[in-house]
């Protein structure tokens, strides 16, 4: 974690409301294309159909899409470019949780209130569904460069560039190996080095492709690659501690599950690491970094630098 | 099926020998890239990448990746730039096995005479190892369209249209759609047209792909293009009905599994909805049809004459 300096403050900050209305904005555009993509086909076998779309509407904030889109406007970029890109990122993470909630992950029974999709659809259903979302992204960001280089080897190169770049933040060496890092640290305990290699694997990887993605889409320049790179590792950072705090410090109704799991569990988090304080700490100097990183683009990276504060200030 | 007119009896066939030895370097040079592909890395997560090795290393008769080398050798192209993407379709296949054989699907304990992976992994890291493989297989596709597109954007284009064809062919309107017909008949009667909708899905489809993508990246002509997919949809077709036959016609030795488990399982195929005797006949179709649809290639096309006969006559 470098340290703030306060550059980030530098970034005009508008009124909440502009903020909300912005967020909401990004949000429907990506439920209305999500909905497009999982349409249930007339076929004999409908039903992966059904549980596809089942996972994916019962969704939560997509925070990563809208930051991607996000990303992709402050540079520039048209978004209905960007859109089909974002949404592949929110099948990705759908596919993940799917398999996470499996009886021989995490056996989860509800997932936002909703029967988890094995418990909706059955275990083989839900392996399926998992297996054809991951699938899925992948067709629909290689016809997406298709589509868009078609009279244009720059754009087709970048689309590519940037599929590869979402490609490896969801693989082996990214989530998937964060994936096994957790699920291996059952019952022992980690220490801070291993905690944040999990984390950067597990949900960094995603959300820093989310930041990265759509700038070489745009074709940025290293420099403001690796500034939004920077930005995104301490978004998701602050994203991780903040959800260590809630669990200690929220409560079933507002969190919507249960608090204190991650101590029955025996979990390493940020909490049991470095104690309430310090994971506080933590969390201002991840918001802080994350802030600074976006000095270069002045009022320009306004909605950038309210949804660190929203992630890190989070209630649920 | 078409009827066979006998066209493909004008490929002149080589003797045993040569084909063999034809199949046994294809094979090696499979064998050695995937090998090199799947590293086991010194990481903490290091156990997902022995369970990726180890049911790719595992693996059979690598059809799929022999097959898309030897279109693409007939094409002109050169091995070594198939190579990657031909290793990426054994990829999806070997997780497809992966998920294919976890209790909540198949539930074997053995596959080739080895513990399947989530006997020898457990079934957390065998549902993740299937996920990262898949993902891997995508990855692999990208970047190599990637670096042999550089400089060339034709080539990158190509690259890309292979892969998403790939894609398209591993997906729901593919094998995954497939797998889920194949599990909702579990128990039921279908037809020959569901079952030959199921069978095109299920293993056809990709076979299909590691014809049609060898002859995309070569900047082939929709009519070659058109040939490959149909020798190899009836290569498809005979490969499925050979099973059918194997297991009713073999023994438990020469098959090295149990025979006689379709009927035990009430499972529909060829053979329960055609009988002994139409099973055959359909193959001998299938198989002349295979060999029909390579008849504009002349004895370029030998080699995958000869593919299509060891494949109808295969005795495991």
């Amino acid at each position: 974690m470098r340290n703030g300096n306060g550059a980030g403050g530098a970034i005009p900050r508008r009124n909440e409301t502009a903020f909300l209305k912005e967020l909401a904005e990004l949000t429907r555009l990506v439920e209305d294309r999500l909905k497009g993509l999982l349409a249930v086909r007339d076929v004999p076998e409908h039903r992966i159909y059904e549980s596809m779309a089942y996972s994916v509407a019962a969704g939560g904030k997509r925070i990563r899409p809208v930051l991607f889109l996000a990303v992709g406007d402050m540079l520039g970029g048209k978004i209905d470019e960007m859109l089909p890109y974002a949404c592949a990122m929110e099948l990705i993470h759908t596919y993940s949780l799917i398999h996470d909630d499996l009886p021989a992950m995490d056996n989860d029974d509800f997932r936002r209130g909703l029967p988890t999709n094995h418990r909706a659809y059955g275990e083989a259903m839900a392996i399926l569904a998992g297996d054809a979302l991951l699938n899925r992204a992948f067709e629909l960001m290689l016809e997406t460069a298709m589509k868009q280089g078609a009279d244009d080897a720059g754009k087709l190169s970048r689309g590519i560039r940037a599929a590869h770049c979402m490609a490896e933040a969801s693989g082996v060496s990214g989530m998937i190996g964060g994936q096994v890092m957790d699920m291996e640290a059952e019952g022992r305990n980690l220490d801070m080095h291993l905690l944040d290699r999990m984390h950067r694997l597990k949900t960094g990887a995603l959300i820093r492709a989310c930041a990265v993605s759509p700038a070489i889409l745009c074709g940025a320049d290293d420099a403001t690659v690796e500034a939004l790179a920077g930005y995104a590792e301490n978004l998701g950072l602050a994203f991780q501690i903040r959800d260590d705090l809630l669990d200690v410090e929220s409560t079933d109704e507002v969190l919507g599950k249960p608090v204190g799991s991650d101590e029955r569990n025996g979990k390493s988090t940020f909490v049991t690491l470095l104690g309430l304080e310090g994971a506080r700490l933590a969390l201002a100097s991840a918001g802080a970094d994350a802030l600074d990183a976006l000095g270069p683009f002045g009022e320009k990276a306004a909605f950038l630098a309210e949804l660190a504060e929203f992630i890190a200030t989070r209630r649920h």
